[in-house]
């Protein structure tokens, strides 16, 4: 049984593995070709914590995939990261334990911000450069990565926003340091307006800013929505996109960014990312379109990723 | 983190502290202090297996857990046992993980053999003694043990009856040797007519045996039926019971034993367990009822055996 610690799967972690493994899985799943377990919902509301689990398999692989991921927002304070958690896979055929990946969330962060780029790359207009990061925390700085990393075809600028002022400054001054362009911006609704691409990453329960905002041709990936109440955009934003694409139609209806616009329109159209990808179903249509994207995360990008580093692991040994 | 194997584990284990753990929780269970996540299944038709993923947190304790067990019920035929699986603590102030319990199934085999014999214990006649099980499986002997180890009031005579006549016959051999009283029995229904306590634990998918072999006055406890389909008693025997108990009545009327009364008559009236344990209802009320108990397993159950091993751990290293 491969048994493994964060900094150990940070080595034997592939960057351009994961992103084919993980576009591969968004299809896979689109296709019906996952199964998926219940997402179980735990929350501590004492400790500002909570804890979801998702499983999964992948029709015809090796082995199935447990994720347990929590999230404890008062731990920066104590000095500990506020994501945690491991990935475990199990024999599709005996449920062997085959590997404990103790990424203590670093997979989950890595593979929610694959997907986001997946997404925006296969969906914002191809001269896009300017990109709106809301958010400051982890998941902002993991999506500002793996944008730059995806699309290498242009040249971004990140411009980032969040409420704490000090922690966009910092985030921008580290991107900056990694080689990449980016800046703190005092202004949101002015950021909005003069954006291309927009991730948002919060934890947010009501929209960010007033629709209205978003030009034509832009694109928005929101991130943060994933429970019951969640909401980063303006319901009228999602309700008239040009384009409406989620991860996991039943996931993000029921508790993601399109929850909202749904309980208004119980007919809500959307496409999940996987038919996009996989060109079955056509992304956008004109440099006028805004399209949107509700990313809620799903078991087939924890099956992938951890696939990668059962490889990885492999490849290592018998080397 | 406590990282624990099986041996490990069963060395820690006390019986005692396990009975008065489990008997606490499902109290706790079914006061409403037991915070549940939904119950995950997977399941690997060609390789003849499947996945539960149960999750929980008691009120005001310091860590949630969560139980992944597996069957594979071709593994036997492979030299490997059927059940596998682990129990995962994480502090419920911080997410971070406290135990990886790699049990392979042996702490979900225990606290649901301790679940039926308080079951048992609880409802039925004060001088039942003619204990008939039927199944000859891991299950089956766990629940031999724990009812003659719970039950040391009177002098227990177990009959076992199987399928496989070869099994019963080993089971029987060796509870003999383990100094407890046993016979195989080859005749279902006389043993049924026979039998003061009866312990179903197979995968059945229809009911074990007819309507009207169960005397009165006697006790059954279903333990086998834990998902959509799963029967091992007649539905007429459930439906006309003097009282039906279960550990958690929406799993129970879902996916347990009681699915198929409930699914004749949806205000079929049932009890927890808990209940019947905290005094707060009456069980039997004379030595003519029949008393049945639905077992499906409940989180709490994964949580109190869990919590065992972590304290003794700490008190061994304490020494």
């Amino acid at each position: 049984m491969l048994d493994l610690d964060k900094p150990q799967i940070m080595t034997l972690f592939d960057f351009d593995t994961a992103v084919q493994r993980i576009h591969d899985a968004y299809i896979a799943s689109a296709e019906g070709n996952v199964q998926t377990g219940e997402v179980v919902h735990l929350a501590f509301a004492e400790a500002n914590g909570d804890c979801h689990v998702k499983s999964g398999y992948i029709a015809g692989t090796a082995s199935y995939v447990i994720k347990i991921a929590s999230g404890f927002y008062d731990n920066p304070a104590k000095g500990l990261p506020s994501s945690n958690g491991m990935m475990l896979a199990f024999s599709a055929a005996t449920g062997e334990t085959l590997a404990i990946l103790r990424d203590e969330g670093w997979l989950t962060d890595m593979r929610t911000a694959i997907g986001g780029a997946l997404a925006t790359r296969a969906l914002a207009r191809a001269d896009a450069t300017q990109v709106l990061i809301i958010g400051a925390g982890i998941q902002a700085r993991f999506q500002a990565m793996c944008h730059a990393k995806l699309m290498t075809d242009r040249a971004l600028n990140f411009h980032i926003w969040a409420r704490n002022a000090s922690a966009a400054q910092t985030l921008s001054t580290d991107l900056n340091a990694a080689g990449y362009s980016a800046i703190p911006v005092p202004d949101l609704n002015a950021a909005i307006g003069a954006a291309d691409i927009i991730t948002t990453t919060t934890t947010a329960t009501k929209p960010l800013f007033a629709d209205g905002l978003v030009r034509k041709g832009s694109h928005v990936t929101a991130i943060g929505a994933d429970c019951p109440g969640k909401q980063e955009l303006p319901t009228k934003l999602v309700a008239a996109a040009s384009l409406r694409v989620c991860d996991m139609a039943s996931q993000s209806l029921h508790h993601g960014e399109f929850q909202s616009a749904h309980r208004n329109d119980a007919s809500l159209q959307v496409t999940e990312l996987g038919h996009i990808l996989s060109g079955e179903q056509i992304g956008r249509t004109s440099d006028e379109d805004i399209t949107v994207v509700d990313l809620t995360g799903i078991a087939a990008q924890d099956i992938a990723i951890t696939q990668t580093i059962i490889d990885a692991a492999a490849g290592a040994k018998a080397q």
